[in-house]
């Protein structure tokens, strides 16, 4: 066996060498809290999904095994989510009835093989696109879009719709057939999972509870309750009064199938998969690191891309549908004190055991109850004040994250992250058009030069020098002309002009261009062009270029030997020889 | 009449004031050789873009007139283009064949009606996202796929696409039905023009010519060869045994007419019709440009969008197509003297004249001479060399050239522009994603602060500075964690981190969220982070968080006060609150 591969297997099964039999009790009951999370919500995401409810239960085995082995979380918990689900009904949505559950497998398998590829090119870098702003914005509209997706099913009527728009107008015009008794128990179910989640620990510490088992209690809370609407549904026979419930739920191992649909099929899920792998990626890697952060452990982005594609291939290939990391049962595990990807494991077979024996019980639940679950679940992810703060700081910042939430509840939960990930690039791109260009002069009795508008400092009429705050290249290359030209006009005394370039990281071939417009320019004016400061690497990258064969003056060190030099007759030609080459 | 008002009518209107009675001769004859080269253009470039060849004429008279009214440049000509007319070609070709005249109308309209509004909110400075790079690959591309489309004409058979693989393709497939006397023609138009416009000036001036009249001698030639051919098809009827020609153009004045078509309609042109816009936009400023710079006259960008847009409008109201600044023709009209709008107006009388009057001497001629026209006019565009020296210089700028070269080609004219633009943004902000954070020392004597890898420097134990070349942002906030978690490692005795900001241009909200989490985690590692000679307007926006409150250390002023400062016993924290409010 290689080195390399000796490496690889200890990096990733390292949790395995270190494992002590004390941690399986940690792993195995975070797994059971995991588990007790995941059934409701497995089911609830299915119908979000617009599929069957065991598709969602199937989307929870396979997919766990095979991220324990390839993914770099001790932590994230992968299988159905929120966002991923509602992606996953707008791409299905199009496809006739009968073909909406393969093509949901399908359509993992692609997303698969998409984030599968990506991480052998080691694409995890895409990571550092996707700034703060998008990725809260995005999932406050997200969450708002889902929120507004599970009203009918609380109302009891019929609805649908990508768009926020088109639910509520839906919803609007549907309002006055909605069912009494589906309102009176999803109200109800709102009310409960929300006091569970927000107040019912505190209220058991302060009743003089361990604060332990107060949130272990809470944690645990909302299965009791589920039981309860189950129960009351089953045994009053409430969906003969009109409430929708979950039905029959076949039992049995998920199947292992490849996805039979022509290749043409393949083709239309392109896009959409496209898409669902990245939002996955970002979605499942924020979280992961958030996590990780914690603990003082890393998360590695390029195994992140192998880990949640083999599980999304195994969805594809499971009778599942496209799988991510979860937010809230990913918190919960790391809580309870899951150390390491066994009590993933352990949840993939508490799943299988779901799957083979507990589905007849599953039958009566309200379809109402699992929409509650999803409210109370996507309030807790609205943040609204962290959009404001971030418009408070910087308002590039805050008009990214607006544009963001807007595109995900206008045009559609797919859209949110591409429009912000272009507008940021496009409006950090502006910040650099029109670069802070002061020219500067000497702070008295130091080497410092700083802004001459803001500081005291010393000038010279003859020498001046610009200093440029940004990297040149193709978007401000016009502005540096420009600022040139007016400085030329404003001091007619001036026989060099030096450009100083502490903060100039990169003169791309648009901005080199551009130099060679005002070297020439300067020199049939009678002005000689030098440059100071300019980090190492720049001056190198000059060299491919004849540039410096045509420059009028020279390049100096520093700014202070450039003032030197210039202030003073120059005898210093030889020098040049010696600096240049 | 408000003085901004009359600000801005001296600012287009000034060249009047100034004009004087001498200019007119020389806007005269340069109007004369500028419709001598367009005659031939509007009808080329009409039938490239699938439209009749009088389309061509009537897009070559109003827009003239608006431009000169509301355009900003001296020497732009505009009309018929190649790269306009083939992206027209797209736009229309899924168009029922009876709708494609109004369609190209009604495209033309709302190309106007966009670069209007782009205009009026001062949209100008989007040029500056398209880099020199993206626009000279664009440009090749172009004129390579325009080549490839002639050529069907060249050798007399039908053909068609709207790609380079489609074209050739058809090319290959349709080859045995060249037709032999169009091959000939085409061919021999090629050489012709092709001589006239490179070596005929050189050899009239090395046979004792002087050089202008030999220049404009070149510049007439073409209109012979045209000429030559014409009378050639006319009298020996040479559309009888097989060549294509013009056919019947129908003569008089451009009808002035809104293009009747249902709002439906005009719908489905958004989308090309906003690409059009941007190209059209970013290829005549270009052009405008490059000429004023020759004579140290400037362009506003602003009022560009508006002539533009006056021209298109134009264009759509009197039976034309969308229009465009010639390169060629731009070129021809400053060479031959041209000096002010005015020379436009004259081009637009003299086509009114052609309209009116010599409609019937164009019907023979052959479509094999028109196609030679334009492939020799596209041939000096190709400039494969300045996508080499590119690639030599920068392999970023490089790429961004060559995926927009096979853009063109490959997904057609309208896609290179977009991709380009996005590629360019995309690379840019990854060369950001890993700046160079460099330790630095004191270079010995100085107050000169300089990489300890590359320099001998002094450094010091206990108190460690980063410099971070770049400005701070979501793209390389995860990069600066790292930087100084490694830092940390490697530095036991370290109790002081300074960063030194001199290029921390900007510190966005993702960059502020990681630098609160780098204070936290070195507070608790017992290390006081600081900053040094960070600029004004960055400090200052940081005030606006509360990230300063929580700041375990200082800001420095300069980092020789840092060092100054934390080398030796500190008693200045009285200082901490002058320096911070």
């Amino acid at each position: 066996m290689s080195g390399r591969v000796a490496t690889a297997l200890r990096k990733q099964w390292g949790w395995l060498a270190d494992y002590r039999a004390s941690y399986f009790s940690d792993d195995l009951v975070a797994a059971i809290v995991v588990t007790i999370l995941l059934v409701p919500q497995s089911l609830a995401y299915a119908l979000l999904a617009g599929l069957p409810p065991q598709v969602g239960i199937y989307a929870s085995i396979a997919p766990l095994v095979a991220y324990a082995f390839l993914g770099s979380s001790n932590q994230l918990n992968v299988g159905p989510t929120a966002v991923i689900s509602l992606m996953t009904a707008a791409a299905i949505a199009t496809m006739p009835e009968e073909m909406r559950i393969v093509g949901a497998a399908a359509l993992a398998l692609v997303v698969g093989v998409f984030l599968l590829i990506a991480g052998l090119f080691r694409a995890g870098f895409l990571m550092n696109f996707v700034s703060r702003p998008v990725v809260s914005a995005y999932i406050t509209g997200a969450a708002l879009l889902i929120i507004i997706s599970q009203l009918r099913h609380v109302l009891g009527i019929d609805g649908g719709g990508r768009t926020a728009g088109a639910m509520v107008s839906n919803l609007l015009s549907q309002a006055g057939s909605a069912n009494g008794l589906t309102m009176g128990i999803g109200a109800a179910a709102i009310a409960a999972f929300y006091l569970a989640r927000n107040t019912f620990a505190y209220r058991l510490v302060k009743a003089g509870v361990s604060s332990s088992r107060a949130r272990m209690a809470s944690r645990i809370a909302p299965i009791v309750i589920i039981g309860v609407f189950l129960v009351l549904s089953a045994v009053l026979d409430l969906s003969d009064r009109g409430l929708a419930i979950v039905g029959a739920v076949p039992g049995g191992l998920p199947p292992l199938r490849f996805p039979m649909v022509e290749l043409s099929f393949f083709e239309g899920l392109l896009v959409p998969a496209a898409v669902i792998a990245i939002v996955a990626f970002v979605d499942s890697t924020s979280t992961a690191q958030e996590l990780a952060a914690r603990r003082r452990e890393s998360i590695d982005s390029d195994r992140e891309l192998l880990g949640l594609g083999a599980a999304n291939l195994a969805a594809g290939l499971s009778g599942g549908y496209a799988v991510n990391g979860s937010m809230s049962r990913s918190a919960v595990n790391a809580a309870a004190g899951g150390r390491s990807p066994l009590s993933g494991l352990i949840v993939a077979v508490f799943m299988a055991l779901t799957a083979l024996f507990l589905t007849p019980l599953l039958r009566a639940l309200p379809l109402a109850v699992l929409a509650a679950l999803i409210i109370v679940a996507c309030l807790s992810l609205l943040d609204f004040k962290s959009i404001w703060r971030t418009w408070v700081y910087s308002r590039i910042d805050g008009l990214t994250a607006l544009a963001t939430f807007l595109s995900v509840l206008l045009f559609g939960v797919q859209w949110g992250v591409l429009v912000g990930v272009v507008l940021a690039m496009a409006l950090h791109i502006r910040t650099t058009v029109t670069p802070h260009m002061p020219l500067v002069g000497r702070f008295p009795g130091t080497e410092h030069y700083r802004d001459a508008e803001r500081f005291v400092v010393e000038t010279n009429d003859t020498v001046k020098t610009l200093r440029i705050d940004e990297s040149l290249y193709y978007a401000n290359a016009r502005t540096l002309e420009e600022r040139v030209a007016e400085i030329v006009q404003n001091h007619a005394e001036m026989t060099d002009l030096v450009l100083m370039c502490p903060a100039v990281n990169r003169i791309d071939a648009s901005a080199l261009s551009s130099l060679e417009t005002i070297n020439e320019r300067l020199k049939s004016a009678g002005i000689t062009l030098h440059f100071s400061d300019m980090q190492s690497r720049v001056r190198e990258r000059l060299y491919r270029s004849n540039f410096l064969d045509r420059l009028s003056g020279r390049i100096f060190l520093s700014q202070h030997e450039a003032m030197e030099t210039l202030s003073t007759p120059d005898f210093s030609f030889l020098d040049d020889h010696i600096d240049m080459h």
